[in-house]
């Protein structure tokens, strides 16, 4: 048996063990069967890990490099108010690659599949220089219900979920060369999707507009301000800021994966949903013909344009 | 904008000319969003391809390896006998990459794009050291009535659409130093999936298996042998070989993307299905202990075990 359909016939036992009923036909066929629910939208999303544009083997234990694959795409679901229906992975890999690793990365993803119920259904195998997974996350919700990021209105207030810049302040610790040793609370190697806050605020339609925070917060709120055609206004005082992180990184940090949205000035946002902290943390504008669309506002009232800042990859070595 | 960002936007004014009324929300969200019709069944595949294994730079022009990206993946829907509903991309580039070169791409993976109706929904981009790009296709067939690997029985007929070895016919004198001017109807370099074929079978209720040839024959076939649970037999004499082929690799040259498909001995069988034509080549018979599912037969009845022997890939360099 060669390597590949190793690989393929070790994650077909693995992944077996998570079922969903909508899966008719998983990994052995050309195509994956699934039948969506009636009445439901389907999601789909794809995002791809590049190994040392994404993470780098030396600072990211393969366990975290397969979970935070699957996080990013179930964090995408959670973005939409969706529930996660199936996942499917594209895995290149160097031929002189331990196993261990490759073991530990299925571990990694599967038990993050298992905890949401997301069964592996499918994916393709090749080799390559350097390690590439493209991870695709299918999702349902129910038909006509998914939060999009194009109807936030001038008047609703800017919410987010827990805190900000901590992935960011493990990375530029990373960085300096500080030696980290991965737990499995920490945001930055194991971080969660928000699943279960998007569920409660498409259920209570509550929310207008939502994005997750995958590029960091200037950059996310840009993407929902140019998708409704509005202006954001951050209050940088109510910023949630994580332990370690400062202004800058919880402005422009990425992997967060916390959850951005929008609700009407009249509505009733808790102040924690499922367990996790909802801050209040500034509020959308009537489009201006400003150069750019998201601005700071100080206690006096002034507004200072923001510079949308993204997360900075390692870049290609 | 940065150069992703611009891919992004380019990919989104390239696609926004393929329509699905299925498709409510392509690029542009956390997700896209997907109705899918009322009483069908949900098909997905994935397949990567990447620079130097799947394709050279030198040796295929850029246009072919995004048609062929695209054309993998609508074959695997075909070989189930669905149709195509919407596809995703996920790509990596090399930084330095010329501009051109992903023009010529994307126009090809958006041309075949067009010509099945299968819009770009989404997908990622990255930076990378070689080109990669994860091509991941959904589609539709009526709930129930996905044409499987595992349903071929004890003396059904095994058939086979077009010809074989065409393409490995050409990668063959390609690897031989040959240059070769890639004309529009070339098998290899412009595969065109036979999803006609597929739908024709399905709605026909004529095949009991399918699977389509990206292995090799002696490949897949044992693929659907080892999920039906049968041996096969090959009736040499019988295959269809392409110009330029041999019978090795009609046996093992991969990337014809024929369709490959069994029916029952009583059932009439077109000898041309959707102006293509079908050729029976062989029989089911009842799974034995000998080693290996595949044999050849020879014209006096005599059985040998043929090795399924796969696609070389072009190996890691």
């Amino acid at each position: 048996m060669n390597p590949e359909r190793q690989l393929i016939e070790g994650i077909r036992r693995a992944s077996s063990k998570t079922r969903n009923p909508a899966l008719i036909r998983g990994i052995g066929d050309d195509c994956a069967v699934l039948r969506v629910p009636a009445g439901s939208d389907l999601l789909v999303t794809t995002d791809m890990c590049v190994e040392d544009v994404h993470f780098r083997r030396e600072w990211h234990p393969a366990k975290s490099v397969g979970h935070r694959c699957l996080a990013r795409g179930l964090s995408d679901i959670a973005a939409m108010g969706g529930e996660p229906l199936a996942c499917f992975l594209s895995l290149a890999l160097p031929p002189k690659l331990p196993q261990r690793w490759v073991n530990d990365f299925m571990a990694g993803l599967l038990r993050l599949a298992r905890q949401y119920k997301t069964p592996l259904s499918g994916g393709d195998t090749s080799s390559a220089g350097k390690i590439t997974a493209d991870i695709i996350v299918l999702g349902t919700v129910p038909a006509g219900e998914a939060l999009l990021r194009s109807k936030a209105r001038p008047g609703d207030r800017i919410y987010v979920t827990g805190e900000l810049g901590g992935s960011a302040a493990t990375l530029k610790r990373l960085y300096s060369g500080k030696k980290i040793l991965p737990s499995a609370g920490d945001r930055h190697f194991y971080p969660m999707p928000r699943l279960e806050v998007g569920r409660w605020l498409r259920k209570n339609k509550l929310a207008t507009a939502m994005i997750d925070i995958s590029d960091g917060l200037s950059v996310d709120l840009a993407h929902i301000c140019e998708e409704s055609k509005i202006d954001g206004v951050l209050k940088l005082q109510t910023l949630p800021m994580a332990e370690m992180a400062d202004l800058n990184l919880a402005l422009h940090g990425g992997d967060d994966y916390e959850l951005l949205f929008t609700a009407p000035r009249s509505a009733i946002v808790p102040r924690k949903i499922a367990g996790l902290p909802i801050t209040e943390i500034g509020e959308i504008r009537p489009r201006t013909a400003r150069k750019g669309t998201v601005s700071t506002i100080d206690p006096a009232g002034r507004l200072k344009p923001l510079r949308p800042a993204g997360w900075e990859h390692f870049g290609t070595s």
